[in-house]
């Protein structure tokens, strides 16, 4: 079925037919309209988990008793984003078809339109909970529809209810936070609210989406927009651990690390640690 | 009278009759003592505005709809300190004549001299508020006393009242602290009590000068003399927000951004944001 | 006895018979598992001292009051882990046995080894305060024992009551937690409880080691191992200064600045501010 | 008709009418496979050319003395190909109808492709002269066909002629230099032969395409594919001075810089001199 | 026997049984005296490997058609430079008892000696060529015999014969120099004259190893003690080229990459163009 | 008289009785134009001198064997370009006085200026040899005279002879080059011709200054204002030290290493290793 990643993250390398969480990586940046290089965010997350831990002090566990498996990047075509998007939903059939959990690590978030897509499918009452420094609710970019800064709003598009929960959002145009306002439900600048918003929407599958430049940039500098005045490491590292223990988790990515903009390694230390905490807590 | 500048901070660029606001840059960092580089600091603010919205979330208002004209970079001579102050202070005098607010990108933090000097002559009762990690208070330094550290000391020199108001001060040597607590208004570590003073302060004219190490280096390492222990971005984006919302300033300045020990680029989203907050402020 | 330092510290410049502290370098990272530099650590934190102040407004107290000579770096093996602990141990003998306080700067956290044998051989009661991201707590290291992640558990080894504090341990493998509840006392994440632990500790000698990696890593990015989820700079400024001024301090060390993977140079920075309160708050 | 760039290139700065050359950037650079960043390369050429003199002691000749419009960068869709390169099209297209030279600086190689179809379709019998590292003469690259991998190979497809003249190549897959042996001429490693080129094929019109690969990355490490065992700058510098001096030029480019990956500024020094030095040569 | 490495270099991936040359790693620098770093060569070399074709225009020969197994890199233990040596040398003994050829990428030039001690226990009469920027012929180093600046020195003493072929040696203290003159063959500065010595020796064993600082630092400055008046690319890759097509070489080796100091990335892109053009000209 | 360095160039720690040469450095960057940052070159040298063996195997002579003191950095006003003339002035003045031989470490080219001040002083028909990229013959530079851009015009004015003979030099304005053609003697691009001059002009005095900005780029990036198409190492270091072990040399700097530029280092290995053979041939 699937190969286990040449470079696996920390202990990911269940045997397919154990593992119960797929981690895949899409190198893809192509929108990326201001600074590139979250094609190598999933790889990076990888190699430097040598320096992780597998075991997490804050819930007492260790992925060496889990069962993920880490199948390594998906070979995209960078400079055609169709056919980098139908890739990724291809993967994301596949798995979700084998009854696992689509975990992803991107690249840039339009990544997460291809697994949504397939993850629509199969849960048609999905809803999703985007932390994101960034409203990516714009109709176009420049003319472009499929873009980070649209992905959102093309999520929207394909879902039957709507359903879409924002939290940490600090920018945007005037007209994306109107359109916003009367369409979804957005938690500007904070993350408040996260674990209310769960308690209504109950059991129903939910999509978590992760745009690390959700932290404040003195946290997290490796990314291609950093936007100051994010949430912190703790605030974020406790949101997505409450998600993925508590709610129906049906598929999540992280996105967005860009690591040559960092040379110090410590953007990739932050996001290989939040990867570790979520899967440790989806593991329930 | 005024072009716009080639490559301008966000949309300022108003037509010089309309503007209310000119915003200019003063590319000097000859006396730096430590590590230069603030020349590059305003070039790059205008450079990386392109990542940055020109909507604020935070006030609700777009500088599109703003009166403000960006006109660039003044051309100072590195290496003579006395013509770069004259040539700032005659350019300040100017805008100040036709009746606009001047608002000056440094460059290192000495430039507020040449600034301060026009403003003064204009309102000879105007009163200082000054965010810094440092008192900048020194008689000399090495000997020179039109020096970055001695700034503070020579604007007191020339103003009627001495009033100046300094905030988030962390580092100095004794003898600065000493005359400090004997001239002026020092508050130590960080920003609390602006708002009091504004209320005392009431509507006379205020100059606000703002050296962006008063930021924490964690939030703001792109600076020629980091000093950890200092106040977050939500704190000096309120504070400064506070001000020029609500007190009488005549003239203010961003200062001390030297974009090159921050290769991650963070540094200037921070000080492009800080200003473009400033500026919708100051637009009420 | 000893020679001033060739580029002291501050003004850590006493004459030898005059010192009540002898500060010293030992640029040893053989073992360092991760990204080695370290050993770049002691150098950088004198050189760029000059961007610091002697005077602290924290504690209002300067340097140059101080009895503290700086005797610069010991010349260590690269690559002979036994006789480089050997050399930081006949050092701080002999500091020890003129009646001074030894301050070690790192290298890596193995050096703390050396000149904690010399201060239990004077001080056979003597506790330590660990402050630290790491447990280093394991019996070995690849199946090397004498490595910086072991380095605690050999401190514990050669002492009689194994009296170890740990504060804001935030990483290890499940066995060194489970080996830390059972035989030492471990606070996690946090620095919580270090004062209480003074008060019961009373006066007897304590021996303070601090790995700078205990810091978040947007405070502090230039380590070899970025733990994020740190404690903050002023969280660890008073906690520092609250032991060294009220505790029986006999000898003490800060570790694991690498400079090269922070290129803003703020982790120095920080660096040598913790190392002047500390030596600030020692001078009672 | 056009307007000057907000921030020319040395003194290119005549008016539209007059001017004999236009200088157009492409920032544009989604299909690159490995390193990103070529976007930047022709913004930070003008930036940098502050550093640069206008006179050139090589060729005795001054930029001041030229016709030359710096018309700046195009507005490129990230992500969108076809779009991308109709842009530029059109561009060209308007500078040739206005008998002018179009200078276009990248951008990765593909935008070749763009300007080159514009040049085509005025002078059809357009030979091209190709100095490169890289073959580019895929039939696709990951199944794409628009690619700066195939970019020589599409241009060729669309030319009458098919003469086409590469030098410097040292870098391809087996099938690329048996397809090139068989349709066109290659100049393996070095540039020699190119002035033998230029006499046997007269006053035809040429099409210069110039990928700052070509030299070796000792040179000019600041581009996405570095290939060591390159020519040196003064091999490059005598070439295309050559090429422009005595060949009937009709347009020409300069691609692949991507400054960040040369801290030093190095890269940008060398290309902004080859572009001086290219455009006082085409003014003869 | 032996599995591939999960990230093979280029097309390195044949079937242990056909394999002819087993490619592997040595990720050790804990002797490196000045700048470390040198662990992250190997990997660095296959990871890059990304942007370099299998294909060499200089021999016409491509890499898919060879027989050659990447093993990936030893597991080394950092700080214990005998149990490092002894791993090396296990490999070493185990690929050459399979009649394959071991080829080696370093780390430290000190790993040679593992690998070498095997070579000369199977091929007593082996000469070794070794090409460097420093003689490495010191009795001990700060007091360590076991060191990078002592490794040929260590070599010579368990050669029977003591035929050492030195070339481009350029630094050294007077010692090495004239211990150099009376007991080996050293050529200074430049690589002259290995043809003749290749001729002289025949066809008796020879070792191979590169200390890829022979190269000049303009051309590989990613090396901890970059050594100005270098050879060229050029001179490099037709020496190594000519060496390994026709002498009868029964180990090689390539060392001293250390990435982290070149942030373009060209040093890790030579040293992966010389691994290839050895690893098609050794394979005759 | 003097004190060592604190931290000195190799071996240059002789006494100050019996020293012939002294070493000091002049870390002034106050007027350079376009990249500061020359102020850190001299101590860069002393400190990475480190990596540097104090043999030469160009010469086979050795440092250990001379009779040189390095008295270390002067204390240089950043900002008062007078004032810092002066100083270097006054210190030269006294070196001379004691019959030593000078020799700076800048810092930027101008501070060649106060030492030549006074060595004219004493040897009123000195000449001067000069190696640089740019001419550095302006009247002045946005209205500054004392700028480094003019440097080289502004020691003619107080020659008697107007002596000069410049070489390597490929950058300037066109007024520049018209004044050098008519008032001094001017080598473009190339060092060749060193040996005749020295020949014609026989044991006079002369003074050598060389700007490392002469040598390419790819040799030395770490520089304010890198010229692509200097010269190699070999030929500066073959001058250089043809220059000093034939002339009859009464003083010499070195200047405009820019440390920060170059990342890795190897420009300030260039700079040492330079320093390191004038200073053996001047030792005849």
């Amino acid at each position: 079925m699937w190969n286990k990643s040449s470079d696996a993250f920390l202990e990911c390398e269940s045997a397919p037919e154990d593992a119960k969480i797929i981690l895949f990586g899409a190198p893809f940046d192509s929108t990326t309209s201001y600074r590139p290089g979250s094609r190598f965010g999933s790889s990076a997350i990888r190699r430097e988990s040598y320096g992780l831990e597998s075991y997490s002090p804050y819930q007492d566990r260790d992925l060496t008793d889990s069962a993920i498996l880490d199948i390594g990047d998906l070979n995209l075509p960078i400079g055609d984003t169709d056919k980098a998007l139908n890739t990724i939903y291809a993967q994301t059939v596949e798995i979700l078809k084998a009854e696992k959990l689509p975990f992803m690590l991107g690249g840039e978030h339009l990544v997460t339109l291809g697994a949504f897509r397939a993850v629509v499918k199969k849960f048609p009452d999905v809803g999703m909970i985007h932390l994101d420094a960034h409203a990516d609710l714009r109709e176009d970019y420049l003319g472009v529809t499929l873009s980070h800064a649209c992905v959102i709003r093309r999520c929207w598009e394909i879902m039957d209810n709507g359903h879409i929960f924002q939290f940490g959002i600090r920018s945007g145009d005037r007209e994306e936070f109107r359109w916003g306002a009367e369409h979804i439900q957005t938690q500007k600048f904070t993350l408040d609210g996260w674990s209310e918003t769960l308690e209504k929407w109950g059991d129903k599958p939910i999509y978590l989406t992760v745009d690390l430049d959700v932290l404040d940039p003195s946290v997290f500098p490796g990314t291609g927009t950093p936007e100051p005045g994010g949430v912190s490491f703790d605030d974020l590292r406790q949101t997505v651990t409450g998600i993925c223990h508590r709610a129906h988790v049906v598929g999540c990515d992280v996105t967005e690390l860009s690591p040559s903009y960092d040379p110090s390694g410590v953007s990739t230390a932050v996001a290989g640690k939040i990867v570790r905490e979520m899967l440790l807590a989806l593991e329930k």
